[in-house]
């Protein structure tokens, strides 16, 4: 059982952390923590090739409006510094190779893990989104089309399964522009109903970071801009991953 | 698709709702904003005759904390008035022959509907909560365990998922306390990580009722109240729910 403060563990391991990277690293991009360059966070987040299957890809169950944006970005990835984030089963099959801090480690006989927005995988039913995520100016668009398991009132999305996209977009976001790995707040205030089945356009911005932080805003809303679903913002705390020791007994 | 904010349905519906009721029904609870008792929300709520599935009983995959802490308040039924709240598979199985006010329909060909926190059938790999309410104290009690695939980092419940629960929470309490039916905002403060399989137990108290708004505040915690996994507040917006025609075409 884990009885430890993310802001005492953030401590712990920024007192570490220090001596243990006292030389920055070549191309340190002034977001981080800890001297990951944001390159190197999204190269390792990102692998080019694997064998594992990416959820964040178009399927039958895509409205049209969420297709043609998806390509629309999709289009950007080619020139403007877009990158199409993957999104796999798990948390750990993107931080491969690394663990969270010591002090932060929950024992279990648990198998079969999802990360809480894949964790309906039949097509459309669930949380359908992909997230798009530009390095330089910090910034995400999380394309985000809610199944019917994700009902609130009959025929809308529950308040609490956009408060999760906002959270999950916040959090890659967070960890690849700064190491932003524990959420520390979210507020929200919610605005209109989205309808299932219809597309919300999440944009995420990176305000600041500062004193081991991230803070960030969100705005919700359909594609047209014509309503707001919701507006938020979210306090990261920047932490940095450990190497998971080559072979585990 | 439905382009009417929350604040301007209540306005339109409260202008509409109050000639409409111009007499109170007898055992008026103070907390409701259009006539409607707690003790006939609560009734119409948790019918005692169906033959819907309630989610929220025990299985195999309930951890003894979880199993121990609701037999305890099942106890509580008995004596105490608390009640515990049936869960079922949608939200239009609780209100069924109410509706949303109009002007906030959405049409869809969806069929099966499942309500967020119930998205997840697999015993244990989910959602596991019971919610007990007390209708003269105005308070709640969720208790919680996450499954694996709630996850957010290793191990760990997403903050998301948690956010999600206390969203579902502060909702149906403030349904029963007050006919409160939208969530206007929520403002989380994270302390420490839920590990999965584990029971979080949370409070939900009712602060106040004002202007046609549901104040609430939430703590989530280990059993022993040494851990505080989360806080948050919650704004819920009154909102009558209109009959529904007896006979639909």
């Amino acid at each position: 059982m884990m009885r430890i403060g993310f802001q005492r563990v953030a401590r712990l391991v920024h007192h570490k952390a220090l001596p243990r990277n006292p030389h920055l690293l070549p191309g340190l991009h002034q977001a981080s923590a800890f001297g990951s360059s944001t390159d190197s966070l999204v190269a390792r987040f990102c692998p080019e090739n694997t064998d594992l299957k990416d959820y964040a890809l178009p399927n039958a169950s895509w409205n049209p409006d969420m297709l043609s944006l998806y390509q629309e970005f999709l289009e950007k990835t080619k020139s403007d510094r877009w990158i199409k984030l993957p999104s796999f089963k798990s948390n750990r099959e993107h931080i491969r190779g690394l663990k969270l801090p010591s002090g932060l480690v929950a024992a279990s006989d648990k198998q079969d893990w999802r990360i809480f927005t894949r964790c309906i995988q039949l097509e459309g039913q669930g949380y359908e989104y992909v997230i798009f995520f530009h390095p330089s100016e910090k910034k995400s668009v999380c394309l985000f089309q809610p199944g019917p398991y994700l009902e609130g009132a009959p025929g809308f999305a529950h308040g609490g399964s956009l408060a999760a996209m906002m959270d999950e977009t916040f959090s890659k976001t967070a960890y690849l522009a700064g190491e932003g790995l524990f959420t520390l707040s979210l507020n929200i205030r919610f605005k209109n109903l989205i309808p299932v089945g219809s597309l919300a356009v999440l944009d995420i911005q990176v305000e600041k970071i500062e004193d081991q932080k991230l803070y960030m805003s969100c705005i919700a809303q359909s594609r047209d801009k014509q309503t707001v679903y919701a507006k938020s913002s979210g306090v990261f705390l920047q932490l940095q991953l450990e190497e998971e020791p080559f072979q585990q007994q």
